[in-house]
């Protein structure tokens, strides 16, 4: 399935939450990413961010597509998709 | 159509972008809009937007889908969804 996620975590889990995060999906702005991925590694990710994280303050919002095409995206401005994704 | 809309742009002009987009989506999450919108009003926002872009550092991703069955929304953590967009 496609997904993109965001998320909102206190200063302190920040740098967690983005090295997790890399490990799945792609990042392409500021907290947030977007990639295909299974329900298995979507569930892995979302286990592995509880054990850090503080679930009355932080925050993560997963939207899920069938696929990537059922999503139409369009990038004003800078496009910061970092290539080091890609190294 | 159903659109999330994510922004990271600079100090000075956050502000602007979250009343901005305060008045065509609905707040879910720091920088992070959702709703359902026309072409047209995306369109308009995005007029308006680029009006105090800074389009070399500041960043605006719309995903766009046919309506709002077609993501489905998981929220971990702290549901931030301010209640004054209803006041």
């Amino acid at each position: 399935m496609y997904v993109i996620l965001v998320y909102d975590c206190g200063e302190r889990r920040v740098a967690k939450m983005l090295k997790l995060c890399r490990k799945y999906l792609n990042w392409i702005q500021n907290s947030v990413f977007e990639g295909e991925i299974s329900e298995v590694r979507l569930k892995k990710l979302l286990y592995s961010a509880k054990e850090f994280m503080d679930e009355s303050e932080d925050s993560i919002i997963i939207f899920k597509g069938p696929n990537h095409s059922s999503l139409e995206k369009e990038v004003v401005g800078k496009e910061r998709c970092s290539i080091d994704n890609f190294l």
